[in-house]
């Protein structure tokens, strides 16, 4: 079991800049996402677009920005749990939460910071019949480690980038990749289109345009994808992984079954300290609303910071807290 | 007059993001602040202090960001006026404002901003029965203009940065600088004081060390400046300005007197706009309070962007305000 004093479920732009804020009020906190990587949407939907209102930035890149928040938080060393989902709070006797995992993995922690701005990021799915049925056997909906392919058949199935860079990245590193794709032309930049086009006339990968997914088939795990091309004509492709590549919508998700006050999708929070119904539940950033809200990075950047002095009395309840400017006091690690 | 959308009182880091929200919205602005420069405390106390809560700067100089906000709020064109202090806010019949100032300039504008932090900076004034007759008749409190000064002769007396600093500028302006400090040493920094000991060493600059100010003596216009010693003997020193430059120190001032609930000095507003109890005026930054109330840089930052949205509708009454991201939409001037 993990140990820590927050747990923040959803590490997007918020979510690490309350690592900040509880930093500077020494409380030590671990982050939780369902994504591979940090930074929410900026590094899931538009990394490489400028951002112009983040105050004094007269203009940033999605990802830049989080590369600085990385930087800024490094002194309070957070730990992170990637690729996994939080799927329920066990509120403890103590008045602490467990915080649980899809995957199993717990969280013991003092307060549960909710920073899971439009809901978790869930795979678009293709229309198989059988579909889940091979999930956990063969169907992957992401890539979280690419080791997991050394050596395998791989069948990757869409035309935008992740699809194409995921492609590229494993023609090194599987024994056989297959790239199946509806249309002839793709949406992902063109430089990754020309490179797919290269590793199919050297032969490195089967490149299969103008064809639509049919069918999965295999018994216990995944033995072959079956697709089709505008003929009718099967093409039936032995595999060990099928990864449709579809992209990524965010969906509440198990957030609604806590016991929280929701509304359209939102939580409810008081702008005192966005505090949920629910104690020792804090709620920042795109995930809640309030009159007046504005689902913008740098209202949840200022939800930050009253959170923290808010959650402090559960952290330290012996203890007053002193307000500090960081320019007077500088910033003290743990 | 001048005619404005938005007049803002105050030009620190709060009131100038308040023109890039402003901005956003098509709503130009103009902003009027007490000092001879924009930046507010970041500017007139700590300019070379890192602050490190910016969110996505793990450090930056105080005057880096208010420059990186001007270059940020170019687009949009704001307006100033510098070095007047607000003194009144009339209504007009149509609900539109006129802002005056104690110079007598006037701006109309349809909505106040009071991003005003804590109070107008005023200096502190040395202890000497006639001073107030002499204001504006030869005593100022500030360095608006140097040009003011040229081949004047100048009484400057303090012994921190500004006086230091001002003393070594002056000395190439003015027809002769004298620099009145209490003590034998400086609390500027070194390199100032050391100068000032070179400036004076070369004859460039009357230095009195250990003196105290007595009088000031004059008609109409200010004469001459009187100093003593420990030994109780006395100086005077022909002057056309006396300039005490014993910092300055911020006072709520006129915004007292408007009408607007004051809590401990501060403007009462909600947090669903940050608007005041009176109509078309809210209030930004450090100079607001409510339930859970931070005087943090980032804090003002949500405040100016919830305010603009709810400005809007005195600017546009006609339209529909609709909310789009920078990213999408990028930055759209005038
Ligand atoms: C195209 C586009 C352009 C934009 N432009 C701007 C702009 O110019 N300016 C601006 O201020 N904002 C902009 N935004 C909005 C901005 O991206 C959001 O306000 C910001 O991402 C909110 O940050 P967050 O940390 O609250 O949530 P998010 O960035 O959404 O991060 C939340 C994270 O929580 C994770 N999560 C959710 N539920 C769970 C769970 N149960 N278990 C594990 N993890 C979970 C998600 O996977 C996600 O990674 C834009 C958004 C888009 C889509
Ligand atoms: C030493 C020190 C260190 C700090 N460190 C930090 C930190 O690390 N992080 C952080 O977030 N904050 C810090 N702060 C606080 C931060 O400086 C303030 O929160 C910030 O300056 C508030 O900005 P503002 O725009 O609201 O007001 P201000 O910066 O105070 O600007 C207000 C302006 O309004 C003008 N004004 C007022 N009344 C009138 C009038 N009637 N007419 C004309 N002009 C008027 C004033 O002259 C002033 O220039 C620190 C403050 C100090 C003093």
């Amino acid at each position: 079991m993990i140990k820590t004093d927050i747990c923040i479920i959803g590490a997007g732009p918020v979510g690490l800049f309350a690592v900040f804020e509880a930093g500077l009020l020494k409380m030590r906190c671990h982050l939780i996402d369902v994504l591979p990587q940090v930074g929410g949407q900026l590094s899931e939907i538009y990394p490489h677009k400028p951002i112009y209102d983040i105050p004094g930035y007269p203009t940033i890149k999605a990802q830049e920005l989080i590369d600085n928040q990385l930087a800024q938080i490094k002194p309070f060393n957070p730990t992170f749990t990637l690729g996994e989902q939080v799927s329920a709070l066990k509120k403890q006797e103590d008045g602490s939460y467990i915080v649980q995992s899809d995957e199993g993995t717990e969280i013991h922690c003092q307060v549960v910071v909710i920073a899971a701005g439009l809901g978790s990021f869930e795979p678009r799915k293709p229309a198989l019949e059988n579909l889940t049925n091979f999930e956990r056997k063969g169907v992957d909906y992401m890539v979280k480690d690419p080791e997991k392919y050394r050596g395998k058949r791989i069948v990757i199935a869409g035309g935008g980038d992740s699809a194409l860079d995921w492609t590229i990245f494993l023609a090194d590193v599987a024994a056989e990749v297959t790239l199946i794709h509806r249309s002839d032309s793709f949406r992902g930049a063109p430089d990754s289109a020309d490179k797919i086009q290269e590793l199919a006339q050297a032969g490195r990968i089967n490149l299969l345009l103008s064809h639509h997914l049919s069918a999965l088939a295999g018994t216990s795990q995944l033995a072959s994808v079956i697709a089709v091309n505008k003929a009718q004509e099967t093409v039936t492709i032995p595999a060990d992984y099928f990864i449709p590549l579809f992209g990524l919508s965010p969906k509440l998700g198990p957030i609604a079954a806590w016991g929280l006050q929701i509304d359209k999708n939102a939580i409810e929070v008081n702008t005192f300290d966005y505090a949920t119904n629910v104690e020792r539940i804090f709620a920042i950033g795109d995930i809640n609303t309030y009159p007046g809200k504005l689902k913008l990075i740098l209202c949840g950047y200022h939800e930050a910071a009253l959170m923290a002095q808010s959650a402090f009395k559960y952290v330290y309840p012996d203890q007053k807290l002193s307000f500090k400017y960081t320019t007077v006091n500088g910033i003290n690690t743990f």
